[in-house]
């Protein structure tokens, strides 16, 4: 097999998802686009940790630092929402459904992969609260054994500042099917429902 | 979102198996990876088409042209195998399973996807078996509509000259589950059954 294919195949496994066959199949498949795209789709991702800044305020990665969110005038100061990944975040900005700053904290706990309080970024997050003038803190993270631990751990650490804390709602997601939906997840949507 | 994630992603995705969510992971997890990591795969990725070569007797893409099956010395020159792409061939050469020539068609006829014979190397293959030498040409496509298509019009092309026509066994694959082969697959098996 042609060395260049070889050594891009073993690259690309490394990705997640993508196995030894699928690198493969890539690789033969980008040889098959014109150069072009493979030059364009290379340099890409060669320039793309350059490309990148992360925001020296809330850890998010943009163009610029301070980021997008952070620099924007018309945000509210007051409400600070607690993400665990930039993806997390952007998928928030892109849903429109919050208007306030961002926190990230770089991940979940997590002590099968050996990710404890240390790797979060916390002291940031409690110095932003200290500082005054953030009304409530809005925990995102994902419902899991992992988000349920790192929430808990905010709440402490910032336990005794004047911020409300909260959690966004676990339920039922919209378009989902109910038959299909885990127990935890409905017993939360039963124990947050509302009146309509 | 940082135009350069954007940027990849959207070429990312135009990858096959990439959808717009899987392709920009892709992108954050690069981004979390060592620079130098994606630096390397990014330059693999642009440098691709300029290492590999078209081999001008098979078609194969290896290191050089011609490339690594037609140079060797110690293969049957009798036997020519005659596969749709260059990842079968790969394949075929990894299985051990085969020790003669090549030549690579460069598809199936595909009349949905708009492939005719004008767009296979054909008249390649003819003139390499005119030429004389090959006593046996086995069609390796794969048991399909349109791999059978194929192997009908390259049986036509090549009538008339000396060399036999002979195709690989389609069959229960190794391992496969016999419960889960479809009725074609079960119907060749039976057909080509053999003594043992």
């Amino acid at each position: 097999m042609p060395t260049a294919i070889q050594e891009l195949s073993s690259l690309l496994a490394r990705l997640p998802g993508v196995g030894k066959r699928t690198a493969a199949r890539l690789a033969f498949h980008l040889l098959e686009t014109p150069a072009a795209f493979a030059a364009r789709l290379g340099e890409s991702i060669a320039a793309l940790h350059q490309r990148v800044a992360t925001c020296e305020i809330c850890g998010n990665l943009d163009d610029t630092s301070p980021c997008a969110v952070c620099a924007a005038p018309d945000r509210d100061d007051r409400t600070l929402c607690v993400v665990a990944t930039v993806p997390d975040l952007w998928a928030i900005e892109e849903s429109v459904s919050f208007r306030g700053r961002f926190h990230v904290l770089g991940g979940l706990l997590s002590p099968l992969d050996g990710r404890g309080p240390d790797d979060l970024n916390l002291s940031g997050l409690r110095q932003r609260v200290e500082r005054g003038g953030v009304a409530e803190v809005v925990l995102a993270m994902r419902p899991s054994v992992e988000g349920e631990a790192t929430a808990m751990l905010v709440r402490e650490l910032l336990a005794g500042l004047s911020a409300r804390i909260t959690r966004i709602a676990t339920g039922v997601p919209h378009g989902g099917e109910l038959e299909y939906a885990d127990r935890v997840t409905l017993g939360r949507a039963f124990d947050d429902r509302r009146e309509i």
